[in-house]
This record gives structure tokens, C-alpha cells and sequence, in this order.
């Protein structure tokens, strides 16, 4: 039994087909969704359809694969049974022989959940749907005010948050200014001021040093304001107050808030935690043993996001490697064979993009930027990308979209205030 | 000022460019929806964005027109002056000279508004969206349900209609049901009932009797149950009551029920009748004279599905020829130019597509049907796409999906529930 589709549940599933077990796929959507590709999502490159292959197709060729679209409310560990509800509300008890939980990390706003209201987050597809509503209605609104302030208010943009995910989003919110300008006739889109804001003194702070002024560089060259060591104290409809360190507060006024800068794990942690005794932190995530099973329940397994063991980045390569560990192990037990030794996590390296031509990379201990970085991380992640149709789409709209300066999927689904939506 | 810009609008709009004029293009959405193809985006064919061209890229080199994204609430006649909601709920006023409705039509419940709760309608790019998602969830809860009666029911499929809109809708879900069944294990989808209700004796009433015939054998061979002479007379949450001809009334016990039956005007239509003083039909339809202009209100034209003039099928050749038209007129007018004579509507002839391999055309007194008729179909409706990254992108959408003999767009963004959308 695996739950979750990410990056980790989907290769624990993958290393366990073809065997003699039967495998069931648990997740509350009916895709595994790319993260990597979700900021390009929020800034209409890529149609949604296009970074989700539906669960179902990925299993297509493995007839011992069941997938079931659900979300886990309980788990039971005594009795190995989950409980299970589906989209018809009705709750189900399910039994198992073995447990991978793999449900991932969301969108966390500390202790300030009142802030959810105004400060869009981007973990989920649908999330990401909405915020490329917001981004593109923003624009739309400028045009509708007068008065040069609120003008100014609509084409501002916060994103909070340092790390790989606000620096993607900055560098093609950037882009999409400039772009947008040859479509908006009254207003001068390119002036769109983007601010980041991180409280540490660095962006991307899993990066080498050289690689993360390259980043901020080239961020600042793009217009991009970034506020280093700045925190968000407050943020509501109008907009930000941001407090530099120990220093004043200062009103940022933004129609448009995205929150990059905390996760924290799948409420599944927290669960597992309080059922094995197991130690969860600050962030929801539960500790495993060097095999990444619960403590007393040899059967049981988390992995990925939701796990603090080895304090690694939460990326998907972490994830995968614990998953097919996992699988491996399982294997060996079933089949009597010994088991493999404890978990290590080999270091394959981290990239980001920060504009169309350009991203970093720190790669076998290679560090690259420019263009060599971003031929890089392209070739990476349209290799991991699953589906043949998707890596196609995907290239094919980046093609079409360099050559054009453009971007495909700029369709506002909520129309005037959802007036179309009903 | 052209409000709406559907077919009509935007033809009118384009023929106003690069004139003397100020243009000023008013929709609730940010993009022009190709409604042709919004049963691709239904049946998880196309991306929403490769159907809708965002406004503003279509006017890009047309410095004389403004795109603004509002909602009309009321029309001064005397005073020359709109009201406008825009996404900020804030109302305006805005003067014009010329003013062009062309604000199309939306779905109608006729009397049975509570209707609309159960049977899923598809006008808006919003709805496809909607519908795609319970097409592609009734089959995952077909999955969760043991009892085979409920599993009958989710993947039961019912279209009130069969017009081009059902007809197109009707034989995509008979394709889509036998391609789903590579991908689940436990159901068997390709059995799923597709039940195609008209309340006439026949179906595509526009189309010549022998491409009738074709497409209605067409469908069965594909395995639709089609009901001629049937009318829905109560729809719930449980499926459909179909009363045959005089006959008893029959329950279909169905998870998805489309509305694809009835249309009527938008209430703008009503709106011009009642300030202008001209008919308006229990549609909702406007009447207008023969230069499509309101009684009384030279400068004031209505054109598209909104108007009952010369009882024109509601698509979009006339709502073009229309646009055409209108716009011909005002420039005859400001230059001094004798105007041109009543408006007449070519006919060009109308189409409709089976299966992905099949189709029925009759154009130009040619009658089509086949591979034929498909392929002229693919041709024109290329050919009026807008933008040649959209007819590059679902030109390739569909070669892929033959090839491959599958969907792309696949996502169903709401998860359980609503569980992740937030």
C-alpha cells in the first residue's frame, strides 16, 4: 500500500510492479504533478494537463497496480489497517501487509493562517491555477484604475520566500512584464515592479555561494528588487509590511501576495507520529529509523517531505532515492533475502532557472550558469518528466514560446469576479 | 464600443481596426472562446488555453482598440452611455458613439432552473473545465463502489440534446470510454452507457436528411443509445426521468447528466428590448431591423445569438457575417459613403464531427460524410482558430491522439472533494 504520488510514492510504486505483490496507489488527485514545473503553470507557459500524468496511465502496463482516488483521515497501526475516504464521503477501512507513506509537504503560513487569505501559495495544481488567475487579473485591473497609486498597487508583485520556487517565480514574473507589454495599450506593463523578499541573508541557501550571487545578480539586472534579510510581518488586502533586519517596517502596497517560504509536512506526520510514539517536529515531519520505517512497526514506512530524518532538501530526488530504497527492501523480505543496510542519500546536485536563458546548477560538484545551466536543468527535468506525450508538449510550447516571446495559456478561468464560473 | 467578444464581436471589432476609430472591446473574460472545440476541452482532448486567444494578443498591433474585462449592467440609449462592473465591482459609466452588442447566448433550463444543480451545462470555457472534471471523477468513483448498480450509475453518461453540441459530445465519450480501458484495471469502462435524449424526431435537425441518418446510425454503431422523441421531464441528483413520445416515463439512473439542449439570449438582449421598445422573443432574443441596428437607435446594433432577426442558426458564421457587416455600415456612415443595403446572410453551410475518425459536412450543396467530412472539418475550423501557436498546438494534440490513441489533458483539478484546492 503506498501513499501519495509524488516523487516518492511513485517510485516505491514503480520498484514494486512487476513483482509478486499487489500494489494500491492512494492519493487524493488523479495526476502525479511535476512540482518543478509548477511556477510555469502560475506564469501561463504550460497548460496544466501538461506537467500531470494521470496516476492511472503511468500504472497502465502494470496489472498488479490498483490506483484509487482518495485521501487517508486515519491510520491504524496495530491492526495494519488505513481508513480511507473517497470523493463520494463514504470512509472505508483498507488492511495492508506493508505502508509507505510518501504524502508530501504543503503550504504553511507559521502561525499566521489569517495570512492564507491574501498571500497566494503554489503546492498544488489547482493552487497554481489560481494563481495565474490572480497574476493575469492583476494586470487586467490596472488597466481599470485611474488613479496612478492603485496603478501602481496592481502592477506590484511580493513574493515571499528565497528559496528555488520565489526565485523561479521572480525571474518569469519578470519576463512576463516585458512580455505582456506589446498586449496592453494603456498600461506600461514592463514597469511591473517585482519584489522578493527573504529573510536570510541569502537566496537559495542550498546553493554554493558563487552560484547564489550569480542568482541575485542577475535577478537585480532583471529588475527585480530583492530584499535580503527582510521579514514579513503582516500582510493583508492591500498589501505587505516587510521589516528589515531590526530595522523599520516598511508598506509595501501589492495587489498580488505569493507565499514561497514555508512548508510544512502532510497532517499523515503528525498521525504516524502520535500512533508510533515516533518524534514529529516543528513542521509536522515525522522521524524514521536509518531504514526509514516507524519505530515498532518494521511494516510501516514514510519517506519524502514528510520525513525528517537526514535532513535533506525537500526535492524530489530524495524522495525517489528513499522510494526505491524502500521498494528494494521490501523486496529482499519477501523473497528472504537479506536485507539492504541503512538509507544513504547520494548527492546528485540542485539547479534552478532564474530566466529563460539562463539558471544555475551545482551538479557532480560542476558548478554552471548561463546558458550551459539552463540546457542543463532542461535536459534533467524533461528526462524526468513522465510521459512521452508531456516531454513532446512540453518542449514544443518552450520552442514555440522563445521563438514568439509570447505565452500560451494566458486564460483567466474565473472571468469577471466568477460571474461565468456558476 | 463592441461588447462580447464572441464571433460576432470580434469580427466587427476587426473590421474597425485600422480605421479612424476608437475601439473599445468589452468582455467578462480575457480571452475569445472558440466554442467549436470546447467539447475537446471537455473530453480532455485540448488545453483550455489552446481555445481561447487572450483578447488583448488578438488586438496587439491594433493601437485604436482598448480590451477592457467588464461586466455590462445597463445600457442608456437616449444618453449614449453603458454601465460597466468591472473585476473590482466597481461600476462606470462610458459614452459611445456606435455601440455593437454582441453578447451571444448562455445555457437555458427553459422552466426547470432547479435542473441546473444535476445536469452540467457547457457555454463557458469555466463549465468544459467543470464537466471534464466530473466526466473523468464519475469514472474513479465507478472504481470505489462494490455494488454493481452503483458502479452502473457512475458509469452511466447522459446528454439532454442532440444538436451539433450533444451529437459531438456523444460520440467523443463513446471514444473516450474505450480509451479509458487500458488504464483501469478494475472496471471495465469501455461498457459504459452513453444515452444521447432529443425531444425531436431526429437529430442535427440543420443537416440534410441523409447525414442525419448517417450520424445517427454512426453514433449507435459506436454503441450510444440514442432516444429520439424524448424529453426529459425530471432531472436529480440520482439520474433522469425520459418520457418517450406519449409513452411512459423511463428512469435512467445516471452520475453525469449534460445540458446540451436549450439555449437562451443574454440578458442584454432583454435589456435593449425593454430601452429600446423592440420585441423581444421568449429566448431572450432581441429583434432588430434589417441593418441589424434597434428601433429608433440608428447608432445602436445587435448581432450573434442574441438577436431573433433572420432566424439564423445560433453559430458562428452568421454572428461573423453579421460583425462583418455592422462595422462595413459605421464606416460608410463616418466617411459619407452611401450605406450598404439590408443585411444578408451567405450561407455557407455547417458541420459536425462523430468520432475522431468520422464527421458530417454540407457545404456548398457538397454533402459529406466520413473520413471526407472530417477532414474538411479539421481544415475550416484550423483555418478560424486564432493564433498560429493554437493551431500549431492542436493540430499536434491531434496527431498525437491518434497515434497514441489517448488524451492529453487529462487533470481533474479539484482532487476529492475539493480537498486541495483551498
Amino acid at each position: 500500500m503506498v501513499v501519495g504520488a509524488g516523487f516518492g510514492g511513485l517510485a516505491a510504486a514503480r520498484h514494486l510492479a512487476h513483482g509478486p505483490l499487489e500494489v494500491v496507489v492512494v492519493d487524493r488527485t488523479n495526476h502525479h504533478l511535476f512540482q518543478p514545473f509548477l511556477y510555469q503553470v502560475a506564469t501561463a507557459i504550460l497548460s496544466p494537463g501538461e506537467i500531470v500524468p494521470p496516476i492511472r496511465r503511468i500504472f497502465r502496463r502494470q496489472p498488479n497496480v490498483t490506483v484509487m482516488l482518495a485521501e487517508v483521515t486515519d491510520v491504524d497501526l496495530p491492526r495494519r489497517e488505513i481508513q480511507l475516504c473517497g470523493a463520494d464521503g463514504a470512509r472505508r477501512q483498507l488492511g495492508y501487509d506493508y505502508l509507505i507513506v510518501a504524502a508530501g509537504a504543503r503550504d504553511s503560513y507559521f502561525s499566521h493562517g489569517e495570512w492564507a487569505r491574501h498571500a497566494v501559495p503554489m503546492k498544488t495544481l489547482a493552487q497554481a491555477v489560481v494563481l495565474r488567475d490572480r497574476i493575469l487579473a492583476a494586470y487586467e485591473r490596472a488597466t481599470e484604475v485611474t488613479n496612478p497609486q492603485q496603478q501602481r498597487r496592481w502592477t506590484t508583485f511580493v513574493i515571499v520566500g528565497g528559496g528555488p520556487t520565489g526565485v523561479e517565480l521572480a525571474g518569469q514574473l519578470a519576463t512576463l512584464a516585458r512580455q505582456l507589454h506589446r498586449d496592453f495599450h494603456r498600461i506600461e506593463t514592463e514597469r511591473a515592479r517585482i519584489v522578493l523578499v527573504e529573510a536570510a541573508k541569502q537566496l537559495l541557501a542550498s546553493f554554493a555561494e558563487p552560484l547564489r550571487d550569480h542568482a541575485r545578480n542577475k535577478l537585480i539586472g532583471m529588475g527585480v528588487d530583492v530584499r535580503l534579510g527582510s521579514m514579513a510581518v503582516n500582510i493583508d488586502e492591500d498589501g505587505i509590511d516587510v521589516q528589515a533586519h531590526q530595522g523599520a517596517t516598511e508598506r509595501i502596497r501589492a495587489g498580488t501576495v505569493i507565499w514561497a517560504a514555508g512548508v510544512q509536512a502532510s497532517p499523515l506526520g503528525r498521525l504516524l507520529g502520535d500512533a508510533s510514539g515516533a518524534e514529529v517536529d516543528r513542521k509536522g515531519r515525522v522521524a524514521v529509523g536509518p531504514d526509514c520505517s516507524l519505530p515498532g512497526y518494521p511494516e510501516v514506512f514514510a519517506i519524502g517531505d514528510m520525513v525528517d530524518q537526514h535532513d535533506l532538501p525537500g526535492m524530489a530526488e530524495p524522495a525517489m532515492q528513499e522510494g526505491a530504497y524502500v521498494a528494494k527492501l521490501i523486496r529482499a523480505r519477501i523473497s528472504g533475502q537479506p536485507a539492504p543496510g541503512p538509507f544513504h542519500y547520494r548527492d546528485l546536485g540542485t539547479m534552478a532557472t532564474i530566466s529563460p536563458r539562463d539558471a544555475i546548477a551545482d551538479v557532480f560538484g560542476l558548478r554552471l550558469s548561463g546558458l550551459p545551466a539552463q540546457l542543463a536543468w532542461a535536459v534533467v527535468h524533461i528526462a524526468f518528466l513522465i510521459g512521452w506525450g508531456n516531454r513532446v508538449g512540453v518542449l514544443s510550447r518552450w520552442a514555440f514560446d522563445l521563438v514568439t516571446r509570447s505565452r500560451s495559456e494566458r486564460v483567466i478561468l474565473a472571468g469577471v469576479s466568477g460571474a461565468d464560473t456558476r
